[in-house]
């Protein structure tokens, strides 16, 4: 199995699926090919939620604002998963998940890909990510013990165009920080925003569990309500919520929450518990 | 084969994939996961129009505005077909177009899923629905004889975690009323918005042979020409045309229908036939 | 393999590969569901870009403004692929791509195929072009010398409801001019527009090496930078870059190309080289 996640849209991703059909027949599965354009962070926040979903797999995810540039072409290991992305940051957060040990660092491993001279500049999701993805998968079944993580890292070895990657660029999803009063209550919470979706929802670090059970919290000290869903509030109408990601969102009814809140991905969210009724 | 349908947009059905592919290798194909968000009867209309198109297959459909409430999760045997979807009544007009016979009622039973606890409050798609539909695809695999509604059934009843469910929600899509004259020609119909699909264009239950042949109708009062195209109308004005699922649509050209005609689901439509031109 | 393309957003693919699985367990693969609405020319741009990824393959693409008249449904053989459409011209681009030789013409047949009475007036996607391709498909999967031009084109020549295309519908996808200075550098190109994409984006058939290396252009006499990046400019300004695919677009940052260039496809594009900085 291979996976694709991209900022492509359509039909971009189709010519990927051919180049890998002139190399496998092994089974394509797309995560998404709408996630925020040319933005790792969110790519990593995104793959770190979908990718532990699955059975060991070749997951191959083109995000890559420095296409053409001479950043590297990575491959990453953790534990039984294959991962091929730009050199960017954004393999390392969903690989830390997918290595679901104590010891994570143990558990990834790290390579560079040897890509030669890519048939274009500006596509390298078909010349260079797909292809090695390819590869790499087809060299997985040839192994019959491709199962463990042990063995994956033996084939990912013996492959002649990987070379272990010295630096890889690492992006670390930062966890916010909880105030609690002397009851361990959290009173307040510094995030950060992690992603904006393409509805322009801001998705932020903080765990939804940290305002369940709460009618309002302030946001950067604006009061606003928390809403199970955006039809709890009226159009145009900010609210709070969690999504299904289990994050806290600041959305706006049938707008836009990035232009309402004035946040952006890396930026910071103050929420404070607030339960006075308006 | 599973099909997949969901209001979940993306990435989300991918994690739905990866917990299937956990189970079972078995096919999985897209219905649409851009449904109308948490409106069952939408994904009641879509399905009806595309599932029988199948061969006997696992439906798994999630349009769920109850999660996290104590709404029942639903299997339902419709022929060969089964249907896995939260028990809020979108699987039954699906279900009745499966079983296909006369003796509908006698060809569709339901069952309820023990769901235990799920992992999240808010993602049963992942939680509970996907895996219960890996569970019944590997189920009916095992059996040799799967593809008679008696092996079906069979398989169902001999799962753990399935019960009869003696009450599940039904949700009926009316037909609309005709009025019609002398010689039989129809000259007004009261039909219903079965849904409004994400352009904003309305669809009703009025099969679209009653306009056919016409240059105007009076939609609710107000005279609307029949068109074949979007584009046989100025940009921002108002017509009448037949989807491609066969029922008339009110719509605008780059604009939005329902706010144009100022429909919601559920609402009336009444058409009148109208040949005066303007 | 079964590749498809088409206009119809979602869900109707679906009811395409319901059919299809009717038929055949082949593999099926989207191409793109999202093409520009109706417009034959637009989806044989993307298809020559595409297609070629593949290894041979049954490729079903409607986009078909004339469903319902009396247009010929069409199978096209180039080299070892086949090509199902709808008698529009959409296919010639793709197949002359495919076929991949000197002697193109000698590699590509067209046949037409009975349709007898099609279920529906509306949705040939379903009722025509899936079962067609489907059966093409299986035809070839049971011949066992499936691999080559010459056993495709007798399998196809054996089918009884395919006859030889008497004078299908061509489209030519027009290559621009060049005018060059004495040091054969390119100063100025006489183009075309090719497609809008859903974006607003205005993809023209102007390769992206002729503006590679400059600031700036004059697009139709407008001097436009030349970026990269959509963010290299403000919000709401006008850029020139070059997409994915190869060829020179006409965008606006955050905003839409077609409206700000006033260009529409098949209209002229004219690029001087301008590298005075403003």
């Amino acid at each position: 199995m291979i996976t694709l996640a991209s900022d492509f849209g359509s039909p971009y991703p189709a010519a990927m699926k051919g180049v890998i059909r002139r190399h496998t027949d092994a089974e394509l599965i797309d995560v998404a090919h709408d996630l925020p354009r040319g933005d790792p962070r969110a790519a990593a926040f995104w793959l770190r939620f979908v990718l532990p979903e699955f059975p060991p797999a070749v997951h191959c995810a083109v995000i890559d604002p420095g296409v053409g540039t001479d950043r590297d072409a990575l491959v990453v290991r953790a534990g039984s998963h294959v991962l091929v992305a730009p050199d960017n940051g954004l393999a390392m957060p969903p690989a830390r998940a997918l290595a679901r040990e104590k010891e994570q660092d143990e558990n990834i491993e790290a390579f560079v890909v040897d890509v030669g001279e890519p048939a274009s500049e500006t596509f390298h999701g078909r010349d260079v990510f797909a292809p090695t993805a390819a590869r790499i998968r087809t060299a997985l079944d040839d192994n019959p013990a491709k199962a463990t993580p042990e063995a994956v890292s033996e084939t990912l070895a013996a492959m002649d165009d990987l070379s272990p990657a010295t630096d890889p660029v690492d992006l670390v999803l930062p966890d916010p920080s909880v105030e609690r009063d002397d009851a361990g209550d959290p009173v307040a919470v510094d995030g950060e925003v992690l992603a904006i979706d393409r509805f322009g929802n801001v998705v932020t670090n903080v765990p939804g569990e940290l305002i369940r059970g709460r009618d309002w919290v302030r946001i950067n000290g604006e009061l606003t309500p928390v809403a199970e869903t955006f039809g709890a509030v009226d159009s145009g109408d900010r609210l709070v919520t969690v999504g299904s990601h289990g994050y806290v969102e600041c959305d706006v009814n049938d707008g836009r929450g990035d232009g309402a809140f004035d946040l952006r991905p890396g930026e910071s969210v103050r929420l404070v518990a607030d339960n006075v009724s308006l």
